[in-house]
């Protein structure tokens, strides 16, 4: 059985978000789809050790942001390596409120998604919530961001808590050698550089300062390894 | 509410396939997701009236072939604009049969994943199944078809059975107008002409000819509507 098969499916990349009374929390999630046209339903799939899950649990509601291909990574950084229980994620985001009062992202945002929970389904890992779709925007019509454009454009890292996550090993040897990230996956390429931290194409990874933190979720470069060939 | 908001969701596109004692049938489907990872779970997300429906609640079983981006448009017509109900959908296409005896197709295909159904859940107009993956296979790495690619480079229609399915209205007057296809929704362009039906780049509709018929679903020159500008 090889489970790289699973790599092949295709998903977009969204913001998923709920409420606990005045709480607010939204996630990365990537496995968002269509499920019924009438009553128009939809399904978001969320890992039950997160806090989103939990406050979709306790309003039975969420709302989806669908990101474009624009979204910098410091905001799936954010959303996708950060926890709701430690920080505020939507502190210095630009977000408005729809009509169940769920926050969406307005900024890098195609459009948006409000539903009421009418189905919560244990899948192991996660839970598949299906929501009756309550209110629905169309904010512009460019390119959304993939999941496949996130991974081999932007060369973003897995959370660990997505259906998706793999773990990795290492090994390889030379000078431009690409560097994996342990914590998130996210692949340092010296071609690339990393130009949101400053950082200019052609750098080989050795060069880069000590202080340099990993783009996406800010681990150290002692926890880079060099990719495997 | 604006509903356009479901458009932006990303998919890719697959035949999901199934089978009743001996008999096989399989169809196109965009709505699949990883759902767990540990078990390793997918969920399909199925028309009620499709007899790939009725096989897998028979059987409890799926496949999914995750098809590439250079797959056919013939392909897509003959397993999701006809029903098995009237055709043998794998006459003429090249298969194998999994551990489970579930059909994958193998041109044009990525991969494969057989599943153990756990849970149905009935989301409206489809069926949502859930399945443990107990098969798996990775045959090439290269592009998925996405559903973008597949509406809006190849211009394909859907079937009404989809849950993304819209019915538009049309209207419009001009020389290279883009004419659409009332029953499945494929645009002609005349800009692109019809390369798999030998028509040229740059011919106006009304230059087609009589006998010529729509690329994705067989339908007639009279089917056809110009497109609303």
């Amino acid at each position: 059985m090889d489970l790289k098969a699973l790599h092949t499916i295709s998903y977009g990349l969204y913001i998923v978000a709920s409420r606990n009374g005045d709480a607010i929390n939204g996630q990365i999630a990537n496995a968002v789809i269509q499920v019924s046209g009438e009553p128009v339903s939809v399904a978001v799939c969320i890992n039950k050790r997160n806090l989103t899950n939990e406050y979709i649990k306790k309003s039975k509601m969420f709302s989806v942001s669908v990101l474009d291909a624009e979204t910098p990574l410091s905001v799936i950084q954010r959303f996708g390596f950060k926890s709701g229980r430690e920080i505020d994620k939507f502190q210095g985001i630009s977000f408005n409120k729809g009509k169940s009062g769920l926050p969406y992202l307005t900024d890098h945002v195609l459009s948006y998604l409000e539903a009421d929970v009418v189905q919560e389904v244990d899948a192991g890992t996660h839970d598949v919530f299906i929501g009756k779709v309550t209110d629905a925007g169309l904010f512009k019509n460019s390119p959304p961001l993939t999941y496949a454009h996130y991974r081999f454009i932007k060369k973003g890292g897995i959370p660990e808590a997505a259906p998706v996550f793999e773990k990795k090993e290492m090994g390889g040897n030379a000078q431009l050698d690409k560097y994996v990230c342990s914590v998130c996956g996210y692949i340092y390429d010296p071609e690339d550089g990393d130009p949101e931290g400053g950082i200019p194409p052609r750098t080989p990874f050795d060069e880069l300062p000590d202080d340099w933190v990993c783009p996406v979720c800010g681990a150290g470069k002692e926890k880079f390894e060099r990719e495997e060939r």
